[in-house]
């Protein structure tokens, strides 16, 4: 896969209007706190200081992992599929929530253990029945992560709007996504790795010692699309490419939690520019998340002890672009309201 | 005024057949960690695993304050009934919000110094044209103070449905918040104080000099309406007394920033039980909120820098109750999706 060239978002020209027009509003400088700073980013992207959310949607990939042989998952492997089939039922939190907030929902299997056949809302962009147990080997071979990349970019390309989201589904996903972090930042494991759908102590003690053991024995990979088939899920992979691809497009990226942050590491590690694209919609209770964030050095909107997945905390915080863009588009300003600035002015 | 007695919402066998229904959902336990804690606490309210969200309101309650007096304000007390007609026209942050998230407005006047005559979409409860100064002398008199609360408690029991918001305007008010807290909670007045709508560390400073002053010379004020009515707003007064019949009728009442939650304080003090109707929707960015949330022992939903005051992260964290009622009726169980669940089960 080519990786596309994603140049810097900024503008200073721009930044400058951005200020301007929310400082203009009839509210004390700043008093809108993160919905001031989202505001300019998303004028940023989309260049322009009346900036629109089109058509938001949720792009969810579903992947099996090998390492899940470790013991590493409090659920066993055939969740995925299942949960997949309640996602195409409507019955999992994502799909409420994508209701609720009018989000489209997209359900893609990118490499399930098991054969759905042709079913109706499935999108089948299936690499394999599931990933090698990257304890003992590579994860998947370099064609199979470049294609995989292909898959999620051919897909964005399709979504008419500007504003996605990127889900996932996959039985020990969660260890996937710390060998990755482990492997890229250099943190030590035991920041990388969490309690996933929810280990005991004892359970995410062997976790940690299965990532240690996996990144030593993978020490040769060095490079983000070396770490990313060594450790990846066919699903981490398909996201790195869809994120890479909405970058290019200019749309607004909303990063949900461990999982998908773990694809953007990947990403931003061969596109730094990548940042700019995007708003970081929560902290995810997973142990790793907050270093994830750290190391990106971004702020979440959201901290509500959300551990779910499925790309669950983007869609709850989409109100939350929608109330930047609002205040932006719909607010009088001073002048317009005839209301007295400050006494200091 | 009468104030109501409000019986504690608890329910043990209630709160356990609310634990079991969410546990029962397709997500790991306690995956969706604060929507979690408010599907449980909106269903203990409302007495029913099936709670309902029926035209949430907000109301927003202006009011002048003699003690504006002291410059402790970075805008001049003309500003409180210019935002008045900034509400009235559609213009102001909270206007922007409400809409977007299908919250009912009502704007009262509870004690502008201003004559507004009659104005389609007003409610005219005005006590007085604002305060006296409370570094001089009390804010109100205690029949003053009973009388706003009891407008208050007549608004809320003019609303139809079962969710309702507090908000406020009216220049100063931090400084009577930032009082009525220091003399209930025996805080020291700098926790309590801070910048409101933008003061500089001189400020600030000298707010907080004009607090320690005021409370010293209303030592005598210690029960709760002494306190409301020695240092209160009529707008504060008013939504205590709002809040009071709110909870008495099962509302929820969603807790916006530190002027709402120091008329909260009153209003607890007075029935501590109405703490089980309250959510919390966001830490402000306002220096004494967060003693005041701590002081309380309550966690907040939102955590965003917000500090505009107007309800506005009341109607923010709408949404939040939304999903936390939607997952809990729409979500399927691991019996109904037939999902595996825990291998340890």
């Amino acid at each position: 896969m080519t990786i596309p060239p994603i140049p810097a978002a900024g503008d200073a020209a721009l930044d400058h209007a951005l200020r301007a027009a929310i400082d203009g509003k009839t509210k004390p400088p700043g008093s809108l706190g993160m919905l001031e700073t989202l505001a300019r980013r998303i004028g940023l992207i989309q260049q322009t200081v009346q900036p629109r959310i089109v058509e938001p949607a949720l792009l969810v990939f579903a992947g099996d992992h090998g390492v899940v042989e470790e013991g590493v998952s409090a659920y066993p492997q055939s969740v995925t599929w299942q949960m997949v089939e309640n996602f195409l039922a409507g019955g999992a939190a994502i799909n409420v929530f994508a209701r609720q907030n009018g989000c489209a929902l997209r359900i893609v299997d990118a490499g399930v253990n098991h054969d759905f056949g042709a079913r109706a809302g499935l999108i089948d962009r299936k690499v394999a029945h599931g990933t090698r147990n990257f304890a003992r080997e590579a994860a998947m071979t370099l064609a199979q992560c470049a294609q995989a990349m292909a898959h999620g970019a051919a897909l964005v390309a399709e979504m008419p709007g500007n504003v996605i989201g990127f889900g996932e589904m996959g039985i020990a996903n969660t260890t996937s996504a710390a060998a990755v972090m482990h492997a890229l930042t250099g943190l030590p494991a035991a920041a990388c790795v969490g309690a996933g759908t929810g280990l005991s102590a004892d359970g995410v003690r062997h976790k940690q010692q299965v990532v240690e053991r996996a990144v030593a024995l993978h020490a040769g990979a060095r490079a983000p699309l070396e770490v990313l088939a060594a450790f990846g899920g066919f699903e981490i992979a398909m996201i790195t490419g869809a994120m890479l691809e909405a970058a290019r497009r200019r749309m607004v990226l909303v990063i949900d939690g461990f999982i998908i942050t773990s694809a953007l590491l990947v990403a931003a590690r061969l596109q730094p520019a990548i940042l700019d694209y995007c708003v970081f919609a929560h902290c995810s209770d997973e142990h790793g998340h907050r270093q994830l964030l750290d190391a990106l050095g971004v702020q979440p909107l959201l901290q509500m002890g959300l551990r779910l997945g499925e790309g669950t905390g983007s869609v709850l915080a989409l109100p939350m672009l929608h109330a930047a863009v609002n205040f932006l588009n719909e607010m009088a300003t001073f002048e317009s309201a005839a209301v007295s600035n400050r006494s200091a002015g």
